[in-house]
């Protein structure tokens, strides 16, 4: 069973443990092995039900909350923000493409067994194929990609294309111990290099019929085809997080003794050379934009979230133009500010102690999940055409 | 007397005067007249009262809703909305360096006698000089530049060097006809053409003992100083008005018959084209962020306007770094998209009639004012060292 | 009879004739009529024949040689540096199009009848068309468009679209004073405002077969399809030679006692100031790169041209790159810096009287001669895929 | 002794060892470990002489041709070519600050005895100094940093400052096997890995006179002085080298099988993808545009080193600007193109296999040797005011 948290208990919570974190994180990072001591922190936090509803057990967070939350771990490691933030994904996908006694159970046993939920799920992966068995079961075979947190998870949410029907994608929700299931342990890129997001092999994978999430399943309702903007507004958060840790840390850095005025500097201290100051200031003018273009956002999603089905296209659409206009406001002033950041503070400022190449590769790597010119486009045509975001997997 | 209006009655008058402001304003813009035939509809609308306290006869307007209307104006026609504010800005100097007594009567005179206000203080023009006289009453002299809105006005806000003590400006209100003040009709510059922003020289003007606006003066108390503030949000919404106006008026001609797809075009329509709409949605991010930030500082000023001498110099601090914030953001934003907006409409955009330059040259113009970079600077140090902004005329 | 120039004495007559029009650029800008006293200046000058070959009676000027002058009109007054440059363009495009009978006959009465050549050849005007007639010889009719310099030519050459085959283009060279040409005097953009490109109607308009450039006309060989690099190229010095315009005037304004600098600046002077030294600096490393890129390709049009029709698909695909390249550079510097010189300038820099918009508002209007996102699209294809860009009127 | 290389030998011979590092490159540098195994191949390929004259044993090669060898390098591995780049800078030291009996034999002896040269000259170390003894010899004492190379180095140039003359400092060619001298062993920063460019602690290492190259030394000519540009423009090729090397990584990974047209794209494939090719298009303009700066500085160097004492301050200054001038471009350009070269090829290609993050972390690590910004005031200065750089060991 799970703690009830406030929000301020919680977030006291996520202090502490980001506390804990920063001291090695760098480290980490270079390693880049699987986060199990965090991992396992986290699971004895009672963070992990903090967004179940109370009824259920939880701590009945709301998401303006959550996102708060997972800023604050994205601000020290966005790979634990990431798989945090990924595990209440899957909460709120099944949530949204399952059957009320679906979901409800299932929030229900995460809450009395301590469930970290990973992730499976990614439409990407085409050669996944679901097939129909005479029982009205699954099989399920291929290889899934960027399967983040799927490691060390005790239930998973899946995806395949059914082999029957052309274009038909099946999603399901199946405990990670079932059998067929290897994880390949084959994520080592430059950023968010603790979210083991590498590939999963289904190989003869039995889901029973009571598994599969299709009632109302995606893409059949907007409410149901809002998930897509669940997990880009959380990206959206993760961006900018990164964003203002790379910020604090240069920031840190500039105010102590290593930051020494260069042998041409119109001022007697780094702290007040023109150069450093203006790129400071730009950078938080430019910080501070998309800051208030995510907390927009941000503010529009627990009223989407409460009417659920009675959501319409139209009001999906309008938050989906929220969400993209703050994705990519974060990607395009996080790009910036980690990349300049080092140029106030001059060449010591790379020492991997310090470590604050992370940031941009972490950012670098996370942005990439769904090109955004293809977002930029869309916000185009809405703004000239009115026309609303096409809902898919990533809009 | 002034009419009480409401705001949307104040926001309705406003947008049939740019109704009718609109059909002449690319003709008005490059004959760069007087704006005598606006300036007149605007003190038959009764909006030159609409910030005045209903207790003196005005109807009670809040700074939001004040800069909600200049926003307007400014979409259609930033000169018209420069002096809107600018009459609106005087009201705001009297009430600020003026002792109750005389800002109430002048803002009581204002609604009965129908004045439109002027602008002739501007501590740029060094070469002013008041001297003191025995009786205590002092005599004007010199050139004053930059006097937005003096020609045409009724009433003036003035500044001066006192004579006799180094460093020290003094502020005054005067009436426009006073004998010795000749308006030099110079203005002629590449934008804000219809502001009548030339010279003013006083010679031998006679300025009595009580039309000294000294107590408490400027500099004074933190909000005596706000002035400067006040002042430069004005022109931050002005900037992004002027921003809005030039996209609002691009994606109407991307809209119409004109807008041509280009020859290897990937889509059937310009309208579709994926080079285009990609300026377009960058675009609407960028301006969504300046909205953002424009508003927030926006939102500050009614509750600090109410503080009044209780403000501290902290919270002063605080909203000026708001405030330079939204500017710095609108000016940025609006040179990219005033300059950008052109690519997406391609060649014939560039007639004369469709004016679209029009707006670069107003924002060019006035974003001078005071030096962007040094705003900048002022938020790099407050950022990295917490220094609140130096309060002077331009911070 | 055409006087033979050297380069030098044309460089000379070049400075001479810019220094005359440079005392009323402004002015002149302002009233945008027909540059008829300077196109008069020049054909007195001798320029109009310094690029027909000796033996046809002109100066044997190279290409380089005159993109040099073009450039130094284009400092002073883009429009008049554009006359200049069209005119040779056809001169260039009846050499391309033309037989050689045809083309040295036309170049030769150039330089006896002291003919200006203006520009009605548009093939974006798709409404004009050529009707064979029983006799072989064609009438015209229709309404060209960008018909740059057509006023006050002598001598134009012209398109139209063969009415009995489907998207067959004919050229031809026909004196300006011929029946049925009216010049419709409707050229008013924000740019460029002195060449006069309006349209230009046909109605009934008899041309000989003899008067057709089809032998080789456009596009049948790799030679002849180079005319639009000509014309590129052309446009790439333009556009240079205004963002150098631009800069030397706002250099030579910092330099003057109207360069203050600001209250709170680091440097006693204007000049010394880290925030204008900075812009100033950072341009001079863009317009350096731009200028090296114009001057590489500059260099190759000699050896182009002089290889004529032994001319390869390769090498003219590997022109079409270089000049590109340098377009494309032009473009975005030149864009940059006419936008931000005002900013190290301030304020006073908006007089009228000193036109540093003209820079702005003719580089952005002709930049949009043709989209540069498409030109930069072909340039990825080349660098990606090796495609060659492909032979139209534009590239 | 030397083998004499043609510069074609020499290029071969760079490419035949770059094909070798490269396999190994994405791993070597994450281990990070010294370098001694490329170091050995170099002292085995003749290289180390190549700069060095021919009447002194070595190949007589011409700066522009060790430049282009040094970018072959970078473009593979930017820390090999920054070392190899280094021994050579260590040549030129010589040659500029010592006598000339001094530098030919350490010349002489470099092709004898097989030296590779390592730097411990940085005058930014400002606690080194040097004291001198009765006997007029020295003794060393300190911590250098940034001392590239000098571990396995065979000889060292030093520098420390002068105990008894304020402000002076001493350079001297010493063996790095010198007892009191230890490597530390420290380097560990986020790109150029495997330079070596930790701290080096002198503790009473004996200097004779006869190694202090004091006649003329440092600043007391303008050709003595133009040691910096000349690592100034070493530092230009090597970081448009390695925008190169990322560039070319990239459209690789383009051509591959990896790259996938997205999801929404315009285009059937990957390499037609209108976004794609429009950022390749963009950063191949700027890519030739810093690589024409670049070109246009190197063409320079040879004739400045044969000018040699007869350099004038002039002379020295004018190409100090165009040092300044390639080596912004190549900063801005190099961290626009390794930052944003990722976007048009996706999430996958963050794999650390592919290594395409370590362009980025070298660039953004070597570009902070001195602030770009104070560089770009500098060239402002020269532009407005005339003003040449002023010599120091950074410009």
């Amino acid at each position: 069973m799970g703690k009830v948290l406030s929000f301020d208990e919680a977030l006291r919570i996520t202090k502490a443990l980001n506390e804990d974190f920063a001291k090695t994180v760098v480290e980490r990072d270079r390693e880049a092995k699987s986060p199990k001591y965090e991992r396992d922190a986290i699971r004895k936090s009672g963070l992990l039900t903090f967004f179940i509803a109370k009824e259920l057990g939880g701590s009945g967070g709301s998401w303006e909350e959550l996102l708060a939350i997972i800023r604050e771990f994205s601000r020290v490691d966005s790979s634990i923000g990431h798989l945090y933030a990924f595990h209440n994904y899957q909460l709120a996908t099944v949530r949204l493409y399952g059957e009320e006694k679906q979901w409800r159970e299932l929030h229900k046993n995460t809450v009395e067994r301590g469930w970290f939920w990973g992730n499976a799920l990614n439409r990407i992966s085409k050669s996944v194929v679901a097939t129909k068995k005479a029982d009205g079961s699954y099989e399920w075979n291929g290889t899934a990609s960027f399967a983040t947190g799927a490691k060390d998870a005790d239930y998973l949410t899946i995806t395949g294309g059914e082999n029957s029907v052309e274009g038909k994608s099946l999603v399901a929700a199946i405990p990670a111990s079932r059998a067929g299931i290897t994880i390949n342990d084959d994520w080592d890129n430059v950023g968010q290099r603790r979210t083991d997001s590498g590939t999963l092999t289904f190989k003869s994978v039995q889901v029973s019929a009571n598994e599969i999430l299709s009632n109302p399943g995606p893409f059949t309702t907007p409410f149901s085809s809002a998930r897509a903007l669940v997990g880009q507004l959380v990206f959206a958060n993760i961006f900018l997080s990164i964003a203002e840790g790379a910020f604090e840390t240069g920031l840190n850095y500039l105010r102590g003794k290593d930051a020494k005025p260069w042998l041409a500097s119109f001022a007697p201290s780094a702290q007040k050379d023109p150069f450093i100051l203006r790129h400071i200031g730009d950078l938080s003018v430019k910080l501070e934009g998309a800051r208030a273009l995510t907390e927009k956002a941000n503010a529009q999603i627990d009223p989407i979230w409460q009417k659920a089905e009675a959501l319409t296209q139209e009001e999906r659409g309008k938050f989906a133009v929220s969400v993209a206009t703050a994705k990519v406001a974060a990607t395009q002033v996080g790009l910036d500010l980690t990349n300049r950041i080092f140029e106030p503070l001059g060449a010591r400022s790379t020492a991997s102690a310090l470590g604050l190449d992370r940031f941009w590769r972490n950012l670098r790597t996370q942005t990439l999940h769904d090109p955004v010119d293809y977002k930029i486009y869309a916000l185009g045509d809405w703004t000239l055409n009115g026309t609303l975001p096409t809902p898919t997997f990533y809009s």
